[in-house]
Parts: C-alpha cells; sequence; structure tokens
C-alpha cells in the first residue's frame, strides 16, 4: 500500500500511559500493510502509578523512554516528526492520553493540549491527512477540532454513575458525539477523524481489538 | 469451553521484562474462547533496562508491579496461583523470561530455575496440563524437563553469527530443537509442552502474532 502512518505513545501502562493493548493492536492491524513509526514525545509523566495497587507513586519517568518499552526501542522523539512524510497519524488510549498528551483526566473540557500535540494535530489536519484516536484520545480531537464527530463509545454510561461524562463533555466543546459499538469505528470525513471506543466500553479485548482493527482500516482508506 | 488458563508474566518490557505484543497477543487469542488469570512472582527484577538507549538503569522494579501495566491491575502474586484451579499455563518470551524467572540470559544451558516457576511447571506437567512456551520462554521447559521437544525458530541463524546460539543449548539438555516457522507451533504430545518462536525469528509483528495463535489453540486442545 504504500502509506506512511505514526504512532504517538503516551507512556507504557493504562492508568499513567498508553493503553498497552490498545498500542499493540494499533501496532499489529498496521503492521498487516505497512511498517509503522513510532513516535513519543520527551516529556515527564504526570506521575508514575502503581498499577497493582492503582496508586501514585513518587518516582519520575520519561514518556518517550517509558513508550520505548512498547517500541521496543524503535522509537523517535516527537519532536523529530515531519508531517511531510507521513499520510496519517493515530493515537492510542489510556490515562496518559489524558494526563501526558494533554491535562483532560484533571481539567476536563477546561483542559490545555500539550503543544507540540495540538501543532502535529492541525498540521495533519491542514494537510487533509487522517487522524486515529481509540479510547480517550478522541478528547484531544474534541478539544483541537471544535465541531468535529467522534465516539467515545455511549453516551452516559448508567453502569458508571460516578464517571464522569465524556460524551457530555464533548458536546459541550460544541463536537458531536456519535453513539458506536466497540467493535466500530466511526468517520467523521469532513475532518477526516477516525474513532473507536475500545477500553472507555466494558467489553471483551477482543472486541477492542475488532474496533481498532476497523479504525485502522478506516484511517489507511482515508489516507 | 469453560478451560481456565493462566498466563504468566515477567515485567514489561522486551529488554528486562516480558515481550509487551506477545503477552498482548496470547491474552487477546485466549479471550476470544475464555477469561484469563494473569499472575507475576512479586520478585525484584534482575535489573531495569532503558528501552531507549538499550542499556541499564540504576533503577529497581518489581516484576509482580510492572507486570500489572500489562494486567490493567487485574493480577495476582504468583505464590497465589493453585495447580487444581487450572488447566493449562502460558509464558510469553522477552528477556524478563531470561532474566527474571530464570537466569538463563546470563548463564545460559547453566541456569537456574526460579523455584517458584519451577514447582509450577512440575505441578502441571505432573497433572497432564498443557505448557505453552513462546520466544526464549521454551527454555524453561528444556531446563526443567530434559528430553522434551521445544522450537526457537530455527537451528543456528547466519544472519546473527553473534547471537549465542539457543537451538544449540537446548539440544545439549538433552531436549530435541525442532525448527518451526514463526507462524507455526511445535506440539511435544508425550509433555504436553507447546512452543512458538515469536520474536526469536526476525519476522513481521503479524506473522508472530499468528504462530502465537496457534500455541493458545494447540494449548487449548491439549487442555
Amino acid at each position: 500500500m504504500g502509506k506512511r502512518v505514526a504512532v504517538v505513545l503516551a507512556g507504557c501502562g493504562v492508568f499513567d500511559g498508553s493503553e498497552i493493548h490498545e498500542a499493540s493492536a494499533s501496532y499489529l492491524h498496521l503492521n498487516r500493510h505497512i511498517p509503522v513509526k513510532i513516535f513519543a514525545p520527551s516529556i515527564d509523566q504526570m506521575h508514575v502509578v502503581d498499577h497493582l495497587k492503582g496508586s501514585p507513586t513518587e518516582e519520575k519517568r520519561n514518556v518517550l523512554v517509558e513508550s520505548a518499552r512498547l517500541a521496543r526501542g524503535d522509537i523517535q522523539d516527537l519532536s523529530e516528526l515531519n508531517v511531510k512524510d507521513l499520510d496519517a497519524i493515530i493515537f492510542p488510549g489510556g490515562f496518559g492520553a489524558a494526563k501526558n498528551l494533554c491535562s483532560w483526566a484533571v481539567q476536563g473540557k477546561d483542559c490545555s493540549v500539550n503543544e507540540q500535540v495540538k501543532t502535529l494535530l492541525e498540521a495533519f489536519h491542514a494537510e487533509k491527512k487522517p487522524i486515529g484516536l481509540c479510547c480517550i484520545s478522541p478528547v484531544l480531537g474534541a478539544k483541537v477540532f471544535p465541531g468535529c464527530e467522534v465516539t467515545v463509545g455511549h453516551d452516559k454510561d448508567d453502569r458508571y454513575p460516578d464517571v464522569p461524562d465524556t460524551a457530555e463533555a464533548i458536546s459541550q466543546l460544541g463536537c458531536k458525539h456519535i453513539c458506536k459499538h466497540v467493535n466500530e469505528a466511526h468517520v467523521d470525513e469532513k475532518n477526516k477523524i477516525v474513532t473507536t471506543c475500545a477500553f472507555m466500553c466494558k467489553a471483551p479485548l477482543h472486541e477492542i481489538f475488532d474496533g481498532i482493527g476497523e479504525m485502522v482500516r478506516e484511517v489507511l482508506k482515508l489516507a
């Protein structure tokens, strides 16, 4: 196919970095068609979470260094990413996307997006190159491109009354939230933004895997 | 299917823990059929490797705590694993298997196997419950069960003249090394040991993924 796609990571582990299975699935689905280039910003993680206890530790870890675990060392600093060299960009989810790439985890719709990430998203959008976002990463699209369409799964989920209503916050940003099942992806044709909800839904891993496959296929179609 | 399978991790990251994509693929292939129980020993990693530079750091990390990243927190201490509650056990690869679960990375065929891991392998074997091993993990089988058959891919690979010859070391332990392609698994019917070479071969991720799928299918068939 000859398409060139970047995957941008935000660490390694669902609670403080990229969700590992989403990142691996994105990489794998792409890899069936094309080689993949992996990037991450060289910045401190917002914090480090002990994934056994579920609570923050006193440690410091760097997003690029930890992301290199997922990339088996074959990774570049996000500052080296040149939009001209690529046809599409994909952001897996995990709290890292909402903690390290923007401040959504703390500030919700009033968050700020990392300047490097914001500039890149705007550049891909301006060049009409597709952007794939999964799990919580669609908030990056919603924050940077008001008016766009994204999915994070279903609207307010009665099973989780205490969980902040991400779909509602996305609407408040002037975007349109589209309800989709976990094994589906939504395509905003106008903005070339492709989203799938992944672990935002409590679903078996293989359904999440299939949804990410849909997202990757749609991104490659648009590229 | 109702089978109950344990996946045993050795950290999180190819150079000092479990190979992330192998672990995710094992989990995913199993998850299409059955829920999975994930375990890891609560021991210090042999060392921590900066996966960006490829060199060890001064840090200390715990195998169970880091493995919890791959398990999204849903993991148990290996000491809690009861063979009676399970029908099969699978060990993904990565240097963690050869550094934290045994000392193969340092001592080759003269390595020692972690006592907890050795006892478990012997217990599954005694109960005629299948054992799945991928990448470098087959050396655990070769060390604990002399005479068994395993694959780590091909015999001495001329492309990597400086890499220690794992297949030869396995033969020296009195085991039979079977050459297999990356998308295949070898079944030692007598010992109920199923192996696939995964990242021991320089192959595209999707072929490694398919080989792990074969390994999982054969393990479930034998369980």
